[in-house]
């Protein structure tokens, strides 16, 4: 199972694509779409769209998993992280990906099992997880970390609760009618 | 010379196409993407992408003007506007359109003088520049009243102040070495 993980933004959009079986992550790519050399927002938006459409063209991962916004500072803040999103969103759909979503502090818990944990904090962790030893920029283990975290939430779909109407569905033969 | 009017929203997004020359506008096509039969955003974006894509590429408009967010109540009523004028932005983009913004209150004033006017009055005088008779939905003038605010930028550009910069730009064998 792959899964690329987002952390979308105006400035920076962190993405990483990571393995997860028999219990293991593993790094397939990471790294950060830089747009503070472009002007303006709608060249931006076109550059976070089309790099991510050739990321997940080229990797082809299972699952998208992206940060819920950050609400921002200010209205104009977290308009731009919108936008950010919407064009991330975008580019998940167009290769039938659909995202699963996460909120900052579902993803520190996870990763580090305190909500209100650092970048750094996080950074560490997501190195530890996926047994990396070069420096990775916050907002590449910061997509990483959301990529892990879903990871965390396939496994407890698969080992939680079980739904009889899942079993039936899966088990027809064993209905005695 | 002609110009899209868009109004985007996740519930539902207004365009309007209208052909501005010899300062006379005459309406090219309107409508409404409707979105709320879609149960999430995910899907909405694509649609609000994917059909003003089409859009466009079938009257090709040579001029995209987009409202600019109307601040929503709350923090995710302003991420969904974000959402949606960022795929929005993204379909004009892909054909070679750069948006040109305006505010509601901008859009109000050129079309009916007052910045407080409401979108019924709006609607009114949409009416009467495109010289319609039949009903417009609100979302459907309200982007028309874009496109048509847009088309008095597109004068005033022209026939506005004079900038030396600009005449030497354009006339620079009038330059005296």
């Amino acid at each position: 199972m792959t899964i690329i993980g987002i952390d979308p933004g105006t400035i920076r959009t962190g993405y990483g694509i990571i393995d997860f079986s028999g219990g293991e992550h593993r790094l397939i790519c990471s790294g950060v779409i830089q747009l503070n050399k472009l002007a303006t927002i709608p060249p931006r938006l076109e550059k976070i769209y089309s790099e991510l459409y050739q990321i997940i063209k080229k990797y082809r991962p299972d699952e998208l998993a992206i940060e819920t916004a950050f609400y921002g500072k200010n209205v104009q803040s977290t308009l731009k992280i919108g936008y950010a999103r919407g064009v991330s969103i975008l580019a998940g759909m167009h290769h039938g990906l659909y995202p699963s979503e996460y909120a900052p502090r579902e993803v520190k818990k996870a990763i580090t099992g305190v909500g209100s944990a650092s970048k750094e904090q996080v950074a560490y962790m997501v190195k530890k997880i996926l047994f990396l030893n070069n420096k990775l920029k916050l907002d590449e283990s910061d997509a990483l970390a959301v990529a892990v975290c879903h990871s965390g939430r396939l496994i407890k779909n698969v080992s939680g609760k079980k739904s009889w109407k899942k079993f039936i569905e899966n088990n027809p033969e064993r209905v005695i009618k």
